[in-house]
């Protein structure tokens, strides 16, 4: 019975892992980068299509764009006067405060742009359909000149969401920095562990991608504590180390010789980068684990922690990171028509796989 | 709401995959390689132990011990005649056709001999407590030394159980020899994909470890056609593919250049070995997906399959293997005080990590 | 003035890493592989155009051309009568007793051909011109459609030859089979290591790409002792062990995870293959150095030697290869105009490097 | 006779990789790192043993010790007058200008301090032995205990000198801050590439193990052009790249994924730091060559260059750094009776080979 209840689970996980959508769509949440003048241009047709299309839909796009003269918000405005009131401008605090106002998101741009939408929605995120401008990537799997058909059949049959764990990072302050005599495993799984004295929060990240602990500036080797749950793994020698998402494992984990991993499966790539050992190897832990990365305290330098490649902020002797599954996962829309073989496409078509010819070979020595 | 019933599945499946179990302990199958003279020993010393500990235990050694002149069971009988009936001898034939038989299997030697109880229950298999007689490995957690305590414990206790993801796998025959003409991708994911004609089935195997199809005997590679559900993946120029469960992500694959993988994820490990091209790295897949591996029509030589290393069948041109999770799990039992702490401990033990002193690095340029 | 001489030593060294030949052309030896029916076509048309240039020329094909309908041999001497006793047949007698009756050989097919040509010609070899019918390779420099440019500026200029390293490897088999007691280190390097008791040498190979010792069919991986000069070096547990040439690099010890190596590199590259501890990497090593092999006495099963990926050669408990460089390199005809940027440009070429556009990324998340 | 001569020039220079050197010592140069107090008490004792050995030994220490309390001279010179004039203090300038000053140079500390001697020395360097307070290293080859013995034996007898390859590396700047149009390739190897308006120089460096260009503090990867004497091999995606001495080898390009390699060889080795592109492997190029490692005018952020590990410097769009073996290699003294096997040992120490006993296997499947 046992067994059958295990494979019960399994089968309903992967229902979970893509979810049919019915949406009631009302407000449209546009994304650029805005410095780049022809997404500019690009975003100024869609929210016009959007707001003809029907006089319910409301349009967000960023606030700089107001004044943008190639959005021309006043032209859109005087060319049809009953978008008035229907195109508005999102800032980052509606994001951060305000993210149940949108009832989806449409990026545009490269795959960058969608891990800025996970980087302004840090709670919860509206489903973001992923248009690209140029070849298709992991995540922006729409193609941007057939948006008229995939918007409208989108808005009127629905979506197919893939929720893409993302991680919750906090980093840790060490307290009273005088670290003589401190011992940072001792504090993090001692018998003091729980005294809230040692260390205090100092900001915490939703991320898609991966936390990196490196050394940054510094020319030589960072010295990194590793541990899961309350248990002290090990101490890593190395450049660095790469916690990542399964979305994530096609970007610096496969960079630091990670491996390629599905984002259906609930699990934490753990990579060193450069590691100065022989004896370390690329790690898959199961996503329900508390990693801490954390800086010993006679620790030679600082490290430092980057989030989805962005914030860079640094870790002196005796701070850690936290890193946990977040319960604010990204959904990402999948094409309806390859939901099941979309992440093996876009592996394939960027690793130059060739599913039908045979791959040339780097050796001719059997010819 | 979504975001919070994907969360409930995680904990969930994360509470089953280390199930706390009350045994009714009646019947005890004891496993040990019948040609190693000093195991065969400490089967009997263990079997004395089991029947003078309660007149309701049936103890059962491998058929082969009832005339060892070192199992001496004669002797076994004669010491304690209240053993008589209670004392059996299995046979392979037993654990495939009524594993429920027994309800408890005590295996006593190295990591070999549990793949060995895989082996023999190829259906149902008994919760397995794995002794080592040296250094503990993956998979015999249990010190031999200490079996009286061990023992008392999980039978008045209860015992907990990880349930080990296995394999089921099939190889399929090409049917009608004349390869002319034919294409393997067009029979398994073409418009006949269905049709029974073209290949047969020829053996299934639940393995523990690993399937491994590789180029056997030939000095030369190997050419393999990888698909996933209904995708052909891509065609691989290697010495051979290795796919791995997380149980067997310590044994070949990590050889082959595949991540450690902590057994409760719900994950299938494909890794090359030796690939002939640049473009393929490890990958992690769903539990959920049904790979099949197979030797194109026109591929100038055959390939090899095996099966936890063990059975090496010839895959001759137009031959595939089909490789999906079993319904048969591997219930290996922990050591209850170390439920959440076991695998990181056997990696840092067998990887020679040192959790309170750092390494010793490969370079000293900075010291 | 030591630096000063080692760096004249190194100056001298390159030098004759690319000689210029002055040819005196008169013997042309023309190889193909005889079962393909294109290239008996093309070798045809290569005899006939050398006979034409000129009547000192003698030509010599493979014997089994004498009777070849479609190399029609009787149809050329008919064609042109001047061609009798100035078209010969070589066999593999001639290749092996009397090379030096040939003043070139031109190679036509792959890389495969060029390797052929090695195995013909075990002590000296010609310089070889080799020819390829599609995509240059690592070893096939010349375009065919140009043969007749190519072969008249080579014999009235001259040529520029790479004397590629050759490894000499010689099969030494253990006697008195009785492997009680014995110890391959012992008698490999201990005191008695120079009793010409122990092993008896069989057979001698001169070889291009590499040496392969590996577990053949053996489902289990194999135990291989290394011995470099007088020391022992490790024991490797491992599918086996690839022992390369320059020239191999891009071959097989590629494929095994070792690196990219200039074939003027007077280097032994020793590569694991699927080595099963974490502590084994690819070791580049000096060519004056002598490698030992072996198959421990206690081994449980042989290992295999393949030399250049054709014969394969079973090495029981006890037994070795030695491998050393030749004193009969293999002189390879370089393209003229691009002497020195060669091997780059193959490179480059087989690995889709660009030089001149970005390589694509695997990753965008930069734009 | 070509191969012949072949033969007899890789004979020559087998010879002149490790040299006999008899010593006229008078001068002698200690170096420790002066922050380390043990250390400078054994340079303390050193100095004493060397200054009362022989009355015409002249010994050189920092000048920071003159003063130090710890090294105490006035206590060395009142406790022995006749060392008077013959205890002198050296400074970074004697090194830099009269480097012929000194005989030999005992190095007391780790690889470290080896590598600081050859920062020192940056033209010519005197032979040095390199003595180790804890466990041997690649570098420091003798123990401090036994120095008493390996000084006597070398003033008497003389030393072996293996010459490691330096590489001389020299900073580019680019002129003209002007970026727009200009292209490093073109610059570089095109048509203008020997105008010197384009690039000046801005200081060199000897080094004995790696010059890294990498991303430094940047959060994103680098852009790196590589070429080849006047070749443009390819343009690197990565974290960085290394170029690596054979003495390096087993430094910062193991960490990068390189091979380990022989210091007789007379070679570079080029390894990518977390390639962005799964087409780049680690290659090995003839000693000979000239590298160039470059960042793009059209770069989005700076690179860094590390010599050694030590100094950093940034190199903005447009400037490069020059790579080709130096004239003055570091002439390390080996053991007397290892000079053959030195390399292999410290290999075996360190990455924890074991030459007679079984290597622990991390799978033990096979028991």
């Amino acid at each position: 019975q046992l067994s059958d209840m295990a494979f019960g689970i399994r089968e309903l996980s992967k229902k979970l892992s893509q979810i049919r959508l019915k949406l009631h769509v009302k407000n449209i949440f546009i994304l650029v980068k805005a410095h780049d003048e022809a997404l500019v241009e690009n975003s100024r047709e869609l929210a016009d299509w959007i707001l003809t299309k029907d006089g319910d839909y409301t349009v967000y796009v960023e606030q700089t764009l107001e004044e943008n003269s190639i959005f021309d918000a006043a032209g859109l405005l005087e060319k049809n006067p009953s978008y008035r009131g229907r195109l508005k401008f999102w800032t980052d605090d509606m994001c951060a405060q305000k993210p149940q106002t949108f009832d989806i998101v449409l990026a545009l741009g490269g795959d960058g742009t969608v891990l800025y939408a996970s980087w302004l929605f840090q709670r919860i995120v509206p489903p973001t359909i992923a248009f690209s401008l140029g070849s298709l990537g992991f995540l922006t799997k729409f193609d941007f000149e057939l948006y008229p058909q995939s918007l409208s059949t989108a808005f009127a049959d629905g979506i197919t969401v893939s929720l893409r764990l993302r991680f919750e990072a906090t980093v840790m302050r060490s307290q009273q920095r005088d670290a003589k005599g401190r011992d940072l495993v001792e504090e993090l799984i001692g018998e003091e562990s729980e005294d809230c004295h040692t260390h205090r929060s100092d900001g915490t990240y939703n991320i898609l991608n991966e936390v990196v602990v490196d050394r940054g500036p510094n020319p030589t080797m960072s010295t990194i504590e590793l541990f899961g749950d309350d248990e002290h793994f090990t101490t890593i020698q190395a450049d660095g180390i790469c916690v990542s998402t399964p979305t994530g494992s096609t970007a610096y984990n496969l960079a630091a010789g990670g491996s390629l991993c599905h984002p259906d499966n609930p699990v934490v790539l753990v990579t060193a980068i450069c590691a100065h050992t022989l004896s370390f190897r690329p790690i898959i832990l199961p996503d329900t684990i508390v990693l801490r990365c954390g800086v010993p305290y006679d620790a030679r330098t600082s490290s430092w922690a980057s989030f989805d490649g962005r914030e860079r902020m640094e870790l002196r002797p005796g701070d850690y990171v936290t890193i946990s599954a977040s319960r604010f996962p990204f959904p990402s829309v999948l094409p309806l028509n390859k939901r099941r073989t979309d992440w093996i496409e876009s592996i394939s078509r960027t690793l130059a796989w060739n599913s039908r010819q045979r791959q040339k070979e780097f050796k001719e020595w059997t010819s």
